[in-house]
């Protein structure tokens, strides 16, 4: 489902001038035209229907405010694919898939609404987005203020950039998400990894753990052996980033407070020996993997949902968005790793045929320095590694933070629950007063976006 | 002369990773380092030294406020090809010839600047521009707000795009210039078309008109009098637009006011014939193209200096500068024409292979929704046509209009001169203020953009 726009390829550069279809998805059931407020999501990468079902904040709010809801496909993801099945064929068609692009698309998306849609033309439109899709909210505001009245950025990592935070603050939150969910439980992941190494350096360990493990395709190595304690790695992360207070789907299914239903296989002492270690590893594991019971058995190329773009957000990590991430195994519990910018460049090279640009993003995107902009809510969870990217205090009095300290990634987004803590239930009522000024501001400045000729 | 910065030739791509040299000039004279304010002329269409040469106010104002002087050339123009000869050989090298990849390589100068000169790191940058560097200044600052404290945006149009202006106001306006410069003076240039027409009806005509303007190259038929009227009207706009108290030359070398000069020539009463008429007119043009005498003939492939790139803005305009224009013959002076964006845009197919998107410099800068931009400074001169298309009012508190009356093109550019009238002297004061007033706030701001790692 959902309505198709007629998008150029290349907003920046005039040879190309081809067109896609860009997916939106479109709900004025509440509206109150004319001039009721757009909620306007910017997508991120992957299927929009899925970020669709999964900010139950926006339909919610649409009711109070009388407002359209839209929610827009980032191009290369779900089925705004510019070149169809070409798209990621090579890097000459993955050359428009960039963060610039998918704003001025968004711009264009809703220049367009406004111009056809019965009543919209005086709507108020406001950014909302959660991670990358928090951090395209941000910039939209940033660098389309005419298009969108303010954003909520939630959960939004802007300043994962080089030099702007340290690298291995994202891993120590990841890593206190475990410490305080069970005994011992962060000092046992630490540890696991020595282990997997011990157990691994046989052949019946490898068969062991393969099978410990239920893997669907059997370590043979140590090349194996890195992908499986990186795959482990990539577990605990998603975790703590969904590490919700109820029942709930985001990447996978999951228990109320997953991370102390996993920790209670993880409570050893020190004594543990590797094996038992492991086997308490795999437990936990499995919760991540097949709480519902159904996974025949786990494969370590699927971490999460199939429904987010991971191809393409690589590329995008590989040109644009460079995030320098790094472990010590002191701070967090996983093995000392640096950032090592140029073996990351290469890997992009050989993969994309790409090398990242370290500095754009601070440059294009103003790093710290975005205190003349207005009207945008950065929301941060306490349990979200990604907070450590993100902006945690009031920039200026248009530029404000909401931390939520028993939050994730971006639960302040999700259907409320009976079992929101109430940081977010404050979190979401501030974010809808905001969005309530932002709309009476822009009715009352001057109209305009009309020409006067 | 003149230094050079490697740039990436897209900065909104990844697959074009060939870079080139972007020339830049530099004067720290008066620079009192550390952390001088830099004035940034942001580069247009032409060759940087000829706008270095002609920013007097830039020079005039280094000293008073201790500042660099940087002139960044625009990619395409001067010695700042990106593919060197082959720049404008067809579209596909043409196609990193935009505003966006102008404003971007301004910023990686300005970041590259700041982290290798000594004591430039905390210096704050303000953009100078005049016309389209004017708007490519108030764009910067709306764009990249991180980057430039404030923007002087002299003589821009940046609302001459679709939409947004009528668009005959930018002839009314030279027609104005002229109407008050001498009797009859508009009054005979409106008739002088119709007179054209009927004396190159003959052969004998065309041969006597050419000889008659000393034209290089005779008028052979009906086209080359098309040519040699929009030749004409070309002169009396350029006039319009270089209409200073004084001797100068911008476009080309012309005695203090020179539409007066040119008028005197035209101050014919109704009974005029057309042989006489057009006499005046061939008059009326040499004191612009030779006041210095030294011209053997009139070219009329050259209606100014040679430090512009003609064929660069042609292709800009048939892309993203799309500035309709339009005549009506009873509100000003010439033969009436409609603003055909179809005819335009075949026209731009056929010359270059591309097709302009009439709406896209609206969407990605604003338009006339700019409000929630700070420290801008539209100047614009009231007998400038470009005036037309510029921000005559103060949007905001930060976004401040200065009008100068008797000033033509960005007169407040220019070096200052004993002929200059009151409105200017005080415009130039004014703006002094305001790059104090914005010089003092980045030093009150928290140094945010030093890494805090």
């Amino acid at each position: 489902w959902g309505c198709r726009l007629c998008e150029v390829i290349d907003h920046f550069g005039f040879l190309e001038d081809g067109t896609f279809k860009q997916r939106y998805l479109v709900a004025d059931k509440h509206w109150k035209q004319p001039a009721g407020p757009i909620l306007f999501y910017t997508g991120n990468e992957g299927d929009i229907t899925w970020f669709c079902n999964n900010t139950g904040f926006m339909w919610e709010t649409a009711a109070q405010l009388g407002a359209m809801l839209v929610f827009a496909e980032h191009r290369y993801y779900g089925e705004s694919l510019p070149f169809g099945q070409d798209s990621y064929s090579d890097s000459k068609h993955l050359n428009y898939l960039t963060s610039e692009q998918a704003l001025a698309d968004f711009a264009v998306l809703i220049e367009n609404l406004k111009s056809t849609l019965p009543g919209a033309q005086h709507s108020p439109v406001i950014a909302v987005g959660g991670s990358y899709g928090g951090m395209l909210s941000a910039w939209f505001r940033m660098k389309y203020p005419n298009i969108v009245v303010g954003a909520l950025a939630a959960s939004a990592p802007i300043w994962q950039f080089p030099g702007m935070v340290p690298c291995g603050d994202f891993y120590k939150i990841v890593t206190q998400d475990f410490a305080r969910s069970g005994y011992n439980c962060d000092a046992n992941i630490r540890k696991s990894w020595k282990a997997i190494n011990n157990v691994t350096s046989t052949v019946s360990g490898l068969q062991w753990l393969s099978e410990e493990f239920n893997l669907c395709s059997p370590l043979k190595n140590v090349m194996d052996t890195v992908t499986f304690k990186n795959w482990l790695q990539e577990t605990w992360v998603n975790l703590a980033m969904v590490d919700y207070p109820y029942e709930a789907n985001f990447l996978q299914p999951l228990p109320p407070w997953p991370i102390q239903v996993v920790c209670k296989y993880l409570g050893f002492d020190s004594t543990v020996s590797d094996y038992e270690l492991l086997h308490g590893v795999s437990q936990a594991a499995k919760i991540y993997y097949n709480y519902t019971g159904t996974s025949s058995c786990l494969n370590m190329s699927q971490t999460a949902t199939g429904s987010l773009g991971y191809l393409g957000w690589f590329y995008q990590a590989c040109t644009e968005m460079v995030m320098p991430m790094c472990t010590d195994g002191i701070q967090d519990m996983f093995e000392p790793e640096e950032w090592n910018f140029q073996a990351f460049s290469d890997e992009c090279n050989a993969m994309f045929g790409v090398r990242p640009r370290a500095d754009w993003a601070g440059t294009v995107y103003g790093g710290k320095d975005i205190a003349s902009h207005s009207n945008i809510i950065f929301s941060n969870g306490g349990l979200d590694p990604w907070s450590a990217g993100g902006v945690n205090y009031n920039m200026t009095e248009s530029l404000v933070s909401i931390v939520i300290p028993e939050g994730a990634h971006h639960l302040d987004l999700r259907y409320s629950n009976d079992h929101d803590p109430p940081a977010v239930r404050a979190a979401r009522a501030l974010e809808v007063k905001y969005f309530q000024k932002w709309i009476s501001q822009a009715k009352k400045a001057p109209q305009t976006s009309e020409p006067n000729i």
